[in-house]
């Protein structure tokens, strides 16, 4: 039984068949059109269209940023795709004569690391993506969480310092504004900027301008064993074992999937993390204390997830 | 279809046969005898045959403080009945010749409220028992959630305050510190210990003896004005609405049920928290907002919810 | 006894000759020559010769942006004129035949306070400028406080919220960043950005331009009356309050003078300081409270408070 | 030229002649007679007596718990010894027939490390007394710093963590809930009680009863290489320097003098302590930096600095 997967991101449409067994049997892409709604339908349908014609499929599934609405087929709300109240599952149906459901992407993708990834042999699953933002999908008891309006998984957005730094939400001390490659990349430039020695070679490394220290060299120089870049990677690490302790307090997840570029450092992020999330469960020495592990699906778990979704 | 519940607590064993409306039909009792496991088990079977003798009944739910496992048979830890590894359900199935599910009785009450009172016109709920300590009980998409190892739901030790008030769970900062029985009283003592004069009448109405400020007396002094007490309630009030806004943050609940001896302070506690929820809730003008009810289904709650979990 | 008092800003040199009583009695003053050091010091001279022509005083005293040696000759650092281990006042006297001191700028205004204006009845005085940044000046037992480097005074830089707001000085949670010009306009940004209908009337007055709310606009829909915009300076002065009860816990001062720009919103300000302050400080039914006031000696402080420094 | 300097502790009053180099020249001593002040009195002035038999003495200098008036003669207020607004000084000139000078016991041993032992060098000096509780005194240019009031020295009672730990206090985050003997055993007592394996070395040298664990203990595990133990210390330090950090910046100290029982873990404590410092201190690359120091007057010092106060 295959079924169509369609990742929407801010530059490129891709989209995939996907088999019942994960495996993504044929392609396609096209650009994003602007921000204008109509046209990214009008390119979403023709993606479906050409992989319609090669393959028997039984259904779509498209993961686009942004609040998607509880009943899966409306975006209520998408920052960079200038989509309010879109009603893109009844769009594309119109277009494609297939049903179509609609997934938050985070939430796409966090499906394929329970379907198919990090985390298939666990029936509760937290996946926490440490790109430029943080992301979050949950699984509990097999069922993605979706909540009473779709907005559930915010992980980024739980509180993790009262008053602390202030968020693009507009509240303070979200987790997002300390375990993020934007929570790095400005601790790396503050502590450089300090002129403190833990920092010279970072900020030697960014041929002496702040600005130009970045998340992929902080990786590299980690990766180096420089002392500075390590601690910032291991900062961003206790702030995410810190988070997931939080949300394992609540929810007690089997499995935790970290992914997302950041992930990218592996142990040099990871170990930390475990080791801050050993401090901060409760009752730890009395529990299951759930598996950390990264993501294994890679760049297309949102066509996999979305895919899945649709069946 | 009738069923049992069985609510075992500190110093009660209490056990009804319930409707499938929620209604108690009979009910009877006994003291729990110490903190002997198999003297307790005894004394469930003896209420639950004494029950069985007038009602057709086809199962007995089982709502008992502490951690039970994700099979719904075993308590793995109870702190004030001794309970280490125990399996409950075999035990009282042996001796009732019915079958017979465990639910941590937090959850009990919870699911409770969701099927028969505040609750019930939603499919996602979370339940803040603000007794003693802090309780919690989570629904989702009409599941009750449990978890990898039936730990779910312990919202009391969310990390509230980074290095915040030490917990008896061994950690800082948990939210059960701030809002919970003991964290009014605890606040009251400390607050009109320093000889300040706002708390001065609530410090008159203990006799002048800090030690015997307690809840009612705070509640009581709240209802008839008094500023102080007033300010206590709603600091209460107010870490109960970040930590629901945290919750939110994550899992969009439709409705949050608050219960326990402090929530019958209602308004006093309530308003303050909503207007804490509003503030802290992420993207809250943009989203679905959680209805705030006190509970509804009273002391019995963990009688009615196992019992309905039984069936 | 008259002396000269110069106040060296980032856009105009400013001085006058000031009478013991405080009295300034003629005046002139230079643009700042960009941030080369040397053209600053010619202009200082230029300016010190333009008054003695007419006065005979006995010294000249120097208000400067930035860290100031102990010795009270040499501007150590200072971010915005460009100054490294400059020495100041030898520069100065070579040029002008007079005794020149050198005093950090808002050390200099302080002392003004200190001497004429608002904490002229105390020992014992903390001021608190909140402009832009947030300035600090003590007055210990009628000495003004300089420290063993002459780094005295950052109150800026204690920290109110551990892993807190990013600062500028590389740290986070610096009280700098929780009640300063810039913190109000932040904050103001960040909440009528949500959406939120309290802060509407504020986003409203900035046009819809969330970018074009400021420190002016506050304040003054402040005095209107507007919740939204009351209930932002009132978050400042309650980080305010909080500050000064973290000193009074260390100094006991006697008065604590708050200036700078945003003390003009008076007590829409002060009046939620101050109630902070009596819940933040120590023992505080047993002590000495201090008078809150807002400075009297407008913005020729840093010359009147540099040229008494210099008798 | 020789005083007498006088420490009135809870148990023990013990005075000495003591010579202008800060020698001990004779000793004597009496229990503490209960809480009575006037018994109190009486023996300091017995005390005095027996010392000015055979020593040519200028002055007497008490040190007492407690806070003591501005004017250096008065005991406003001592939790331990039921003093309030006792007239110390007059009541003993009126038996001795000597000049009397009161002060706090805190202040009077940091002024014993700043005259004669760890800050003898220094102008401005920092000493926190790291005993049961946290204690404070500080001299800046040379003067003892008092306040205007004589509360000034109350580094226990500025807030580390908004919303911290309760403090006897009245308010929460007090930094001697974070960095105080106190505050050791608490979370090697919590630590311990989780069950977590890093603690149960700790645990078994206590007998397996978290209630046995103390200071003493947890100093001997760290020195014999505990890792529990270890890390406990580490973070006391952490805090200390945490808290030194915060004054520095607002009063620039040249050494920061760590005394009290809690000190005897020596580099177990400072070494952490002068990492965290160097981390936490504003504008660390561009000045002065402390430095710390064991305080090295010993038990004496209160009668010390009290005798050298008097002269």
């Amino acid at each position: 039984m295959l079924s169509i997967g369609v990742d929407i991101g801010g530059t490129k449409i891709a989209a995939g068949v996907v088999h019942e067994d994960g495996r993504i049997l044929a392609r396609t892409s096209r650009r994003t059109p602007a921000t204008d709604p109509e046209l990214i339908e009008g390119a979403v349908i023709e993606a479906v269209r050409e992989l319609q014609a090669d393959h028997q499929v039984v259904g779509v599934g498209i993961g686009a940023a942004g609040f998607v609405g509880a009943d899966r087929r409306t975006v209520v709300f998408a920052a960079n795709l200038a989509w309010r109240d879109c009603a893109l599952a009844d769009d594309i149906e119109s277009g494609v004569d297939l049903p179509v459901v609609v997934e938050n992407d985070a939430n796409a993708a966090g499906w394929a690391e329970y379907r198919f990834g990090a985390a298939k042999d666990s029936r509760n699953m937290l996946m926490l993506t440490v790109g430029t933002g943080l992301g979050g999908a949950l699984v509990l008891d097999g069922n993605l969480v979706r909540g009473e309006g779709g907005f559930a998984g915010e992980v980024a957005h739980m509180t993790a310092v009262p008053d602390g730094q202030w968020c693009g939400c507009g509240r303070q001390g979200c987790l997002e504004q300390y375990t993020s490659g934007t929570a790095l990349v400005r601790a790396g430039r503050h502590r450089a900027g300090t002129g403190h020695e833990l920092y010279a070679p970072l900020l030697a490394a960014a041929g002496g301008e702040v600005a130009r220290i970045d998340g992929p060299l902080i990786t590299q120089l980690a990766e180096d064993g420089d002392t500075g870049a390590v601690a910032l990677l291991a900062e961003l690490g206790e702030w995410l074992g810190f988070g997931a302790a939080n949300v394992s307090a609540l929810l007690d997840p089997g499995t935790i999937v970290v992914g997302g570029g950041v992930s990218a450092a592996g142990e040099l992020l990871l170990a930390p993390a475990r080791a801050a999330y050993d401090r901060h469960l409760t009752a730890r020495a009395y529990r299951t204390v759930a598996h950390f592990a990264v993501a294994s699906t890679g760049n297309e778990a949102g066509i996999i997830g979305a895919a899945d979704l649709a069946r």
